[in-house]
């Protein structure tokens, strides 16, 4: 294991890969892996980059690589696919994407597709996020498909959340828009050469200038205009425009990204930031240690009996929990 | 308290919507009368309606409610909208449907807006189930927008599962379907006036028969044809055509709805879906009481001062929430 961690650590990417694949099979020496690597994490810029379907993310993710890696840094990509069981996560952005950048020794990609729970694809990610992390590369792009849960553990995930959305969206992708807006760092409108992309531009300054968040973020939640100065400057939201099939305005979201890394180190927020990603990362392990000893000290037979009883009505499910508790209370006792 | 519960079991809509109201705000209050209102649960087919954003769900749902009233059934209606911190779940489709079908006794609406975290909607959302089925409205139909975990939580809650698509859709889009097909028991191809409606029907019947769910679903979890028929027939998931502006196809789905339930009923999933939502229940609980428990037993600056050492990569994670568990072990035991 520890000829593993080493290589990890020299960037190689077999080692990257097969460490990967242990993560995604959540391996207990995958577990102490992680461990051992945390202490060299905490260096890659991680960025989220998420939107509406349909608005281009994978060419954006595409033609972004490519303008970082003019600038010779090393770039980690995450395609994350919650809602692929058919495709595996293989989506034909991907599959371009392998195409167009394979062959380049300092961009990695990977995908991944939800096997388990949605729970368990954040804790994945969590941990491939560190292996690339640790692994030296300066960059780690998180992409995801849809708009949801998903969003909401990437942003969380992330120090910057880039949302990408494309002109000609209707009225009820508007109101998922407003959601996903209160995680934007950076908004791009992409297919900027479309007819309408003014008005997206627009509907999307106006909708941060009136909403609650208005056009500010910090500390991974909304804070209004007049708390978001507490810590020096505030960030304003930008809404780039791009055409990634001809990597316009590439270079902008490049230096956008820089701007936005600069601002969370001076302004305390990259901490505030780690702190939080800290804590949902404790919390989510000390609820599966719980739930493991919980199933270690209820005996199968007497969990089951209790569910029919609930499904059947004559126990409900908060009497349930405290006959639950109180087993694995004496049991502990015992 | 014992007035309110009485109230709601009368049907009384004042105290349904005052209940309601104390669940969004989890008060204790609250939770005391769903375990009051337990027994009385159980009745109420309760559907899921969901699908891609644009497919007219709210549209489909105001011309369910229609024709199922016409049959003189109770109808409750839960509008679910994860993702509009804006709005504050005030949807268009809810303004219309409200202006529809306000006035008519037998629907009582609700529409529920993200407040806090997923989970706790999700949690909130199986409260107000379990209030309009204690209160003795013959459907709950809940509705989500958006693609994502919301879906797969209202799947879980729900006895039937309806996705409702539209044509012409993207591959992107495609790929979503294919996650969102895991849950259904029902496919709705609305618009389906619209040119394209025969491909997209089309497309979903092969995506059903080619893909792992071989048109079949049970147990919460896609089973192989071969393996479906264990509890006796097999549902075969049926792909209904429907123009919901115009109310057509609306007395089909009506009718597959009840068709479904029998299945349920007859083959044993209706118990075996019960107890699965029942276990995510209690487990929901169990971890609420255990992180209560913890937060009370870990003072907030060692807690505090632990999440900054992991931020600053001087402990790991791992061995954060070791400490943590020694130090809730060792004051239980105290």
């Amino acid at each position: 294991m520890n000829v593993l961690i080493e290589q990890v650590r020299q960037g190689q990417i077999r080692a990257i890969a097969r460490l990967i694949t242990q993560v995604e099979n959540s391996s207990t020496a995958a577990e102490q892996a992680i461990e051992a690597l945390y202490p060299y994490t905490g260096k890659a810029h991680v960025v989220g980059l998420t939107g509406s379907p349909g608005a281009g993310k994978s060419t954006v993710v595409n033609a972004l690589v490519k303008t970082l890696r003019q600038q010779n840094v090393r770039v980690g990509i995450i395609a994350v696919d919650p809602t692929s069981p058919f495709t595996g996560g293989a989506l034909l952005g991907d599959r371009v994407r392998m195409r167009d950048l394979s062959g380049d020794p300092g961009v990695y990609i990977r995908s991944m597709a939800s096997r388990g729970s949605l729970g368990g694809l954040a804790k994945a990610t969590a941990s491939v996020i560190k292996v690339l992390d640790a692994a030296g590369f300066d960059y780690v792009l998180v992409e995801t498909v849809g708009a949801g849960q998903a969003e909401v553990d990437i942003a969380n995930a992330a120090h910057t959340t880039v949302v990408i959305e494309a002109p000609g969206m209707g009225d009820e992708i508007q109101s998922i828009k407003a959601g996903i807006l209160e995680i934007a760092d950076i908004l791009v409108v992409n297919k900027a050469d479309r007819p309408g992309a003014d008005r997206t531009v627009r509907s999307l300054k106006m909708m941060l200038h009136l909403g609650p968040v208005g056009g500010t973020r910090q500390s991974g939640r909304i804070s209004s205009p007049s708390t978001a100065s507490q810590n020096g400057a505030a960030w304003n939201i930008p809404v780039l425009e791009t055409v990634a099939t001809e990597e316009k305005g590439m270079a902008e979201l490049a230096e956008m990204l820089g701007k936005h890394m600069a601002h969370l180190r001076q302004s305390g927020e990259w901490l505030k930031r780690e702190k939080e990603r800290s804590w949902r990362e404790v919390e989510m392990l000390l609820q599966e240690r719980f739930m493991a000893q919980f199933q270690a000290s209820v005996a199968p037979e007497v969990r089951d009996g209790l569910l029919t009883a609930v499904a059947e009505r004559k126990v409900d499910p908060f009497t349930a929990v405290r006959q639950l508790l109180e087993k694995t209370e004496s049991k502990r006792k015992g």
